[in-house]
Order: C-alpha cells, then structure tokens, then sequence
C-alpha cells in the first residue's frame, strides 16, 4: 500500500477543532478508512510530559525560544514514533495541530524570525508536510474570551491571538491547494459536510451515502 | 561594571567537572570574585524539569532530533533567566557544561548534521558564547566505563563517547585561544592549578598569595 495522507487540523483556541476531529473520526470509521487520530503537542508519552511543560501555569516565565524548543521536540518525537510509522503502514493520519502551529504562536505571537521558526520545525519534523490542512478561522475576540480556566497560551494577549489568526491565514493564502479554510462561526455540522467533501475524493469515498446524514457517520 | 566572563567547563562523564567546579568556586570565593555556579541541563527550575526528561532512562528511545531540542530549550531558559542577567550584573558565571556539549553529543554523537546543531545552539543560546572553556579530557573507555548507575547518556556505546570526546577536541583546536585543554587524568589539585593560573590574569588576580596551598583557597 502507498504512503497513507496527513491531515491537519488548525485553527485559534476553541475553534471547533476538537468536535471536528471526532466527527472525521466517526466518518472515516463509517467508511472503513485505517485512519488514526492524534495530536500536538503530547501525542507521544514524552509528547505528554512536554506538553504539561508548556500549558501549566505554574511553568512561568517561559522563554519564548524554549517554549519554541520545546514544541518542535515535542513535534520531532511526534513524527518519528507515531506519525512517519502509520503513515508508512498506510495509514491515513489526523492531527490536531502541527507546524502551522509553531509558526503562528511561536513565530508571529512570540515576535520571532519566522524564517529561523520555519527552518526549526522543518528541521524538527524532518520535512514531513500535510497533504491537507483544514482551518477553522475566527476572531479570536468571539472565541478565546470565552474560554474559563485558561492555560498559558489561552490567557495571552487579544493582539497576541490576532497575530496568530492573521499567521494562520497567511500561511493558507500562500500554498491554496493544501488547504482548507472554514468559518469557525457555521454550524458544526456545515463544517464537518465541507470537510468530507474536500476529502472524500482523496479518498476515492462516494459521498452520495453520507448525503441525508449530516453527520456523515451512518451508511446507506 | 563591564559585563563578567563566563568560563565553561566540559569534557565526557566523569572526568572531574564537578570537583574541579568545586575547587573553583572555592577558589574564586576566597579572592573575592563576585560569581554564580550554575550547570546545563538543569540550571533553572524548567531546565530541571526537562533534565529529568532527558536522563531518565524511563524516557525510553528518545528521537535525536527531540533530545538535541530538549536540550536546546534547556539553554534558552538557562541563558535568559539566569546566565546573560548575571553576566550583565558583572558576575563571573561558572557553568558545567554548555554549547560544546550539544555539539558533541548530540551532533557527533547522534551523527546529527553538524552545521543544523551549531545553528541550534547558536539560535537557542541567542549567540552567548563563553570566554574561556576548560575542557578535561580523558579516553572515555578509562572514564564511563567505571560509572554505576548509569544514565541514558552513560549508557551509550563506548564508540558513541569516542565520537563524543573526538568533537570536543576538535571544537578546542579549532578555536584555541578560548580553550585550556587538560588531561583528566593528572592529579586533581594539579588540575585546579592550571584553571587558576589560566584564569587569575583574566580576573587580575595576583597567584602568588596561592602558591602555598594546593586547593589555591587559603589566602596568605
């Protein structure tokens, strides 16, 4: 079997990306696609540890080259132990969050030189790219103030999330065909319709079934 | 004050860095020499953290390239929280290990490219690079081979540490004036002499006033 894909999920704090990731998961499962479900950071055992790292309060003053360190160690583990493998076995690969990540928090929230971030998480995963990269978009006014509890990337700055939002969109703007950008703010299961379709002929999946589902999970 | 020095002390496992930074600090104590002890990894309280990640056997086989970023996350935090505002206090700053050790074990020893690693260490370390690094060398097959308990790092190959101890020589010849190279081997105190001699013209101490006392800590 051929080289599975890599799909990415992005997108600014509370954007949907979460309930988007499980209804791909139920709809893939639906139409028996070997797929996995995973994310960034602290889709590895080390991953997890890095990740409590980087999101705990308590951790501080953090900074802003570490915390770019640590994110592309957490994303060099992530693509040597779990990625590159499913992918090699076939697998089609759904993750939550990955380089476009780093460069829009690390790069353009931090202020540091995105060309040198770029060349990190490059470096970092080793050249692995998506072959789709799904955005959910929104202004970070109408969503990060309405998260309670917030982590560490959370409670940063209003123009700091605008920074990321604006990265985002550049990044989509300059490689169309490997993205997809979506209205975080369209009912859910609008979202997720637009999602399978822009990957139901990758997958070489009819559509046609999922058609009087909006979920997308039940088969006719 | 002008900016304090930052002397570096590296070399493979067990060849003394920790007495001789002991001796050290005694040493500089007794002249007076306002300075600050401190080590990589583990030099502030994320760098702990991430230590303990990294040379935890648990931590089970660690990508390269997510050890030698660990690493380098390490020495962001480490230079911005404790080692640059130090140096800018006019503090002389002792620190066990530092950029070689990247170099060495994580380049050479990991077969990293090289080149990628410098940049690494030069990007996490925004450029801080010591004034005087006393290198103890030592055939790691009379040095690691005695450790029990060994960590990961420890546990390498005897190859992995002759490829280790190989860059840390040739980083020295590379750029001499900034290195004393001493054989680990010779006895402690005689060691601890040379480091002296080596470093009271940097600090316009007078040696004489030591000549006495083999530890160089008693003044006359």
């Amino acid at each position: 079997m051929s080289r599975g894909l890599l799909i990415v999920l992005e997108g600014g704090d509370s954007v949907g990306k979460t309930t988007q990731s499980r209804f791909l998961d139920r709809w893939l499962a639906s139409h028996g696609v070997d797929h996995m479900m995973t994310r960034e950071p602290g889709g590895t055992p080390l991953g997890s540890r890095i990740r409590t790292l980087l999101l705990d309060p308590a951790s501080g003053t953090l900074d802003d080259r570490a915390e770019a360190l640590l994110y592309a160690a957490d994303k060099a583990q992530h693509v040597t132990e779990v990625m590159r493998p499913a992918l090699e076995r076939g697998q089609l690969v759904v993750c939550d969050r990955y380089i476009d990540s780093t460069l829009a928090y690390q790069g353009a929230g931090r202020v540091l030189d995105a060309a040198q971030i770029d060349a990190l998480a490059r470096w970092a995963t080793d050249g692995l790219r998506p072959d789709l990269t799904v955005l959910l978009d929104a202004d970070p006014a109408e969503t990060t103030a309405t998260i309670v509890d917030k982590d560490r990337m959370e409670s940063e700055s209003l123009d700091f999330h605008r920074r990321v939002r604006d990265e985002f969109l550049a990044l989509a703007a300059r490689d169309p065909q490997h993205y997809l950008v979506l209205p975080a703010r369209d009912p859910r299961d609008r979202i997720a319709a637009a999602v399978r379709e822009r990957l139901a002929p990758m997958l070489g999946i009819d559509t046609g079934s999922d058609l009087s589902d909006p979920d997308g999970t039940m088969r006719s």
